[in-house]
């Protein structure tokens, strides 16, 4: 515990207990942040003549000159050191009073909401990116007939266009999420104090304002006490985690030697050290792993909330750093996985192998209804019996006869049709398949089309709350300083 | 496997698997949801001619009788019982048109969608009612002064109904993320099909219409692979359970015989079997245990859903029951919650003991430096030498005289001071503390009857929130089953 | 409440309490061991002359009559359940003596071990059946050359009764932890009481001996209050969980059209709706889920133990049925595999293709390594320079000439060899590199059978101590009904 | 990737990919053991006459050579780091054949093994220093009166030593978990290579016997892909995180002013920077933190087991750092912890005040039954009507007069007695009642005494499979280092 505490209560620490508590290793990413805040809180403080204007410039040029945090032994955290250095700067008696009606409690909480604000503003545009990306691939493969997949069999021909279109839209349902937890996260704890705000007539609204939050945290215990905003925004970063896992492990299997659906760029793969024909998805792994690891994360931090005594406990200065592991590991695999995709070729035509052809097979059954009025199921059934007996005797869909179907038709529907090669024909290709299926959302390249067009207008949209956002930051930065800058001039 | 499907590809499958991957016993909660998708969707066959008007009505009429999920062995799942029971209530011809244009993959994400919009729906409705308990419960301790702890350890005063308007700003953010994925949630997949539409000219708009949903889920392959909304739910549901368990965990030690604040109700409260002067709180305990299972249902969800391949696989019927085991675990302690508070009596005067009194030291400090000018840091170390000085010598706050503040003031601000006994009793005095401490958010009475009003606007607007998500139900339920009276007609 | 209890401190509990809090819905499974335990106290009561012989005859009589647990609206648990029918069967007197000398939180613990070590004892079982299937379908395949796969990409050949025996021992683990938790879950609590043992002159020992456990939980405190028996168990089951996870999802993936490796049993698949040519694993895919769903389960209740107070509280009531729930998914999940694997048919001629017959190409380096002397690394830049340029120019194996071969090894060793064109067929033949890998735990046909002869070996004995934890378990039975009958014959 | 290996297969990688999936920054710790293998496999390549006794000694020597891990940008890993030091040290030739008959995939699995062996052994050394702590407390707590909870009400009176007793059973198990993985852990893999074994004659029995392994992980692709003995040691520490955290949990609680029963050091506890008279528990609330994010670090490595293809992919990488982050945190919470517990002090005389003195009230409806006569249930009933007659008029046990336990009992049970006074006195005497409850397990000072005997021989017991496992790792390094040294000097 810092020297400037322990005048008081109790005896001594010991050097090993403080740096086991200590937060300092993980505090450096927060010391911008209060400094902010300090500078913040005085500007109010003098303002409201709390403390002597001339007390104020000292220690708003005190803390004007603190440039970095320098860790050193039986540091207890960050805002200890802010003080000391104020203290150091100034004196006893004026830096004493950079703590008046201000607390660790509100200040960790209204530190770790600035950087938070910054990071979930990063991460959405790093996903914007990568959505970008999607997008861009996506409109070189609107007419690349790709087998898509249900059960990891392949069920009917759609277009890697469709497929990487379902990917954006997954990703921009966790921007949605992660948009609407910023408002929770930009709320400003400060006045809150130890939990019962203070007796001096601060201005919690000023100080809100001045560090640029949409508001204030009102209630002084749930100030410093809640962390729900960084679980929320863990939870939006694990199920985008989630999505990402699955978005990899689509790659991992399709770029496989045996699907053969997609080669992943050499840059972005890895040899053995034995085997030299391997060519291992080594980043897709790492990715995969991460996103798991970000389960994890929040499993820890759920874990540490759950009948945690309410207000403020140490156990909440533990759980920051995991908040900052898990945003990091979605940023660095979220950016990565932006400059691969666009690297991605695709290999092989799948549908001239024996099972893919059969994939077109519901077009096979549809066409009997519609054209032929076949009872569904009954022509389900009927296509169903031809290729189980073409399965059986390693037939493939260029066996599909007019004879077979027919007899086929016969048998489950008791119908007698004189069915066309052409419509057979029609009905197996997969490319007219992906054509004929051009309802909204589906693969038809005219529809994937007009779908690219509308995420590229929702992508600008949040390229825009990204820059908004962004803006709002740095202005609140800067706003600060002039008035801060002024206040030092007074 | 239903022999609806089997008559095709694939020898009989046995009992037992069948048994194994049936999701019948789950299916109940599926049931009306599934009859009305399938009413919409007929409906909209008839109106885009995709089946003959004679037809639809037959199917309509048929889905008309189908009253209860009547489980029987081998049965695959509510999909093919309705389906069944159409083609038993008509024909194979007939009924065998029914799954035209549509699949289980986008019928069952649907049907999920209708039931988990009404969860949803009425576990706001249920946080709503414990809100309202809380304030109610507020409005009668606005001067019942209690001690604010941070951890766990007395810190200052505060109100009750200071502390009980943090626990409604809490669940109101819990709401507020609830409310958010409402939208998410009511979005329709059908007509994605399997995965890839339907060359049939179906009117994917008008079923959702019909079905009383916000929008498209648009792209098919996320239409039927995703299940982030299910997981964002999960997600909100776990917070608020991480929430839940802080405010029970408070109240397990504030009703301790040693707390001594807080007096269950009997009816809420266990004896022991052999024990007779013990009174658990078994239902505070039961809800703790029940909040702690649901951040074990969130992993196991996110735990599926990780690397799972893209677009529909089994492990998704899976992951079904889950999420309506959080939803039911979290509304029945959420009512329990909302009937137990308003029965808790506060007991004890806990501020006449000698630890309590000291939590207005940052008071005195505070007017040290208002009105004696003593810098606060200086100020704070002066309070504390003089309570440590008491501590060991078992004073209480009493024993707090001019003469040893100002000696404390000298010895640590070198200031020499003359005191007024009167402002070392007021700061003291724990009421006046309170009434003290009246800035934005804080535990004064006056500020927290503000708090309260504003807080019952605000519930207001969950409630009309929640009136009209039900409107919106029943009303689409309505407009459906006219609809579909009227086609019946035809 | 039970009104046994009620005549005393509280006053009367509501229905809707008692419902939420009771456990009856899930203590049918405690009931025989619950009725075990009371009659073991009894008879340790009588021979310790606590209770009078006569007493003791009647109570042992009218347990003796309790059939099975019929739940009732207001039933609290299994505990009070037993004591009330028991009182009915005799009077107050009577019956209101069963309890002298217990407590639910002694008892509770006992019977959760009893029934424990029953399903541990049968999931060891179990997962020994489906060690057996495993070397039963091994032994088919010694000769099996099959893809041995890192990364998921095919690395070397290895053979399929290879792989299977590499499942086995993982098992084989998962089999050991079971069998090392069992001694702790076999531990007695009974007359721990509510905490502090009783100042009846009890013998824990003798009751310990009359349940057939291996000892007592002696502490008292420790007795009622810890639950690491029932997490360790969890814990192994979790372990085992992923273990069948990784195992399942090899075959979803090599029974894949593309990879297909592995043809799935007709049996133990699934079609589509509106696919008929799909043949879905189901099974596999209903099994992976699970396995995940055991993952939240460890989860719950690692986080409900997490932090709570010692001894007892009702969140252990809470954690039990967790507990049940993951042991049946395990078993039920164990035994479908245990008849799914002897049915998997090998499908293809993988090495016959193009990029699978690269596999050998770590043996041709060891040949130029170990016959032709070239440093290995250098050996293995040759062979992978000359694999680069095979594949970018769509060359096979069979395309590694000698001078290719040889201008590699010049080009990166800077050696000049006579390779012979023999040796290269021998290096690249899958069959010659399974054979020539038999160094201990290899694939070569020899050792995969002394492998097979070993693991029969030990599956024996794992059997062995099936067979005698169960007849331990039935032995304990018997012995106490023929006690108890003797006592009630006094 | 390192130049050592891209001579062949691939095109270059990026620097930012290598960053991304480098190890590197984790690899510090597996250095020693990586070097020790290398040591180990060179030596027994020259025994097998694989390489040449000329190149073996400058192989060794070459290794001897290199001290510690220097990062460099575009290190891949450990690994490739000491192979390329060695190539360095020697040549292409040389160097290049260290490389023989082994491969990443079983070195990293080795390495990992032996680092963990040590760490395991070092967290079982100081699990036994915080069991040897609360023995030690334990013996000066024998007669220590404390109230034992249940529900976190004061249930009957035990022991402080009683209490820290069934801490050390605790801990005992969770010590025999860590001893039963460690075999699973030490087994070595070496000679596995890539998956396959090799088709060099090694020797993998000589390998494990050099590096001090109890055996070999015999079957090869187990031994490359399998890491259930990490997840294994992973749940173990879970385990153990659960039970610090309950301990722990106790402590915070009982130290609070409220429950005032124990008193922290003030070494190990800290102020607050507004609020002087706070004592808070940090050490304790950063302990229970920790444990819970060890929760998550299981989570994290399970989900990112679960599924995962079998033998090796890259997220087994990324597993091992979360091994080493839970190890670490939970050896540094044991450490402290095994010095707080004798510092704390017991404050206070509980069972002076009222609601403490009604924990003795099972004692007094024993002595009902016991010398009575009064059916015990009807014992109960009478002595909690008494009791709940007295909390309702604020009496206290000394309020529990003869003629009102009569009354009681007449009331009850129909029984007309004539209670001794003394019989009420005994009864409700704290340390009486513990004296009488001397069974097996109980809070008795002598059955306590005795149980301290059996433990301190245990943890005896305990330190010396430390010893012999610590003497077991440092004499397989210096007979390596040994046989190393001797072979260089062939």
């Amino acid at each position: 515990l810092s020297d400037l505490l322990r005048g008081g209560r109790l005896a001594a620490t010991r050097k090993d207990v403080t740096a086991f508590t200590s937060s300092i290793a993980h505090d450096g990413v927060l010391f911008r942040p209060v400094v902010k805040i300090n500078q913040a809180h005085v500007v109010m403080l003098m303002e409201q003549e709390i403390i002597a204007q001339e007390e104020g410039r000292r220690l708003l040029q005190a803390l004007q000159g603190i440039r970095r945090l320098a860790a050193r032994p039986g540091l207890e955290d960050v805002h200890m050191y802010v003080e000391e250095e104020v203290v150091k700067a100034t004196n006893d008696r004026v830096g004493g009073n950079l703590h008046i009606a201000k607390s660790r409690n509100d200040q960790v909480s209204t530190a770790i909401r600035m950087k938070l604000r910054r990071d979930l503003t990063r991460l959405v545009a790093t996903i914007t990116t990568l959505q970008d990306a999607l997008l861009d691939t996506a409109g070189h493969h609107l007419n690349t007939v790709f087998p898509g997949y249900t059960h990891l069999r392949p069920a009917q021909p759609i277009t890697l266009a469709h497929y990487l279109v379902a990917c954006v839209d997954v990703l921009e349902r966790d921007v949605q999420r992660m948009k609407e937890a910023y408002p929770r996260v930009n709320q400003c704890p400060m006045g809150a104090c130890a939990l019962a705000t203070t007796s001096f007539p601060i201005s919690r609204e000023r100080v809100a304002e001045l560090l640029g939050f949409d508001g204030l945290l009102e209630n002084s215990v749930d100030a410093v006490g809640s962390r729900d905003f960084l679980l929320e925004v863990l939870a939006a970063v694990t199920i985008f985690a989630t999505d990402v896992s699955r978005m990899v492990a689509d790659l991992i299997v399709w770029s496989s030697l045996e699907f053969g659906l997609l080669e992943l760029p050499d840059a972005f793969s890895a040899t053995s050290s034995i085997m030299p024909q391997k060519k291992n998805p080594d980043v897709l792994e790492v990715v995969r792993a991460r996103m798991s690891r970000i389960q994890g994360r929040f499993a820890s931090v759920a874990t540490s909330l759950t009948s945690l005594p309410s207000t403020y406990n140490m156990d909440l200065q533990e759980i920051t750093p995991t908040l900052w592991a898990a945003l990091h590991e979605a940023e660095a695999s979220t950016k990565i996985l932006a400059e691969l995709y666009p690297e991605l070729r695709v290999s092989g035509r799948p549908f001239e192998k024996a099972g893919y052809a059969f994939t077109t097979a519901t077009e096979l059954a549809n066409i009997l209804t519609r054209k032929y009025g076949v009872p569904f199921r009954a022509a389900h059934k009927a296509v169903g019996a031809v290729i189980k007996a073409l399965v059986e005797h390693d037939g493939t869909s260029r066996d599909i006869s007019t004879g077979l179907l027919e007899a086929a038709v016969k048998e489950n529907a008791d119908l007698a049709l004189q069915i066309q090669q052409q419509d057979i024909e029609d009905a197996l290709n997969p490319t007219r398949f992906v054509d004929a299926h051009h309802v909204r959302g589906g693969p038809a390249p005219r529809e994937v089309t007009r779908m690219l067009k509308t995420r590229r207008r929702r992508l600008r949209s949040s390229r825009q709350w990204v820059d908004r956002k962004s803006a709002d930051q740095s202005d609140a930065e800067e706003r600060l300083d002039r008035e801060s800058t002024a206040h030092e001039a007074v």
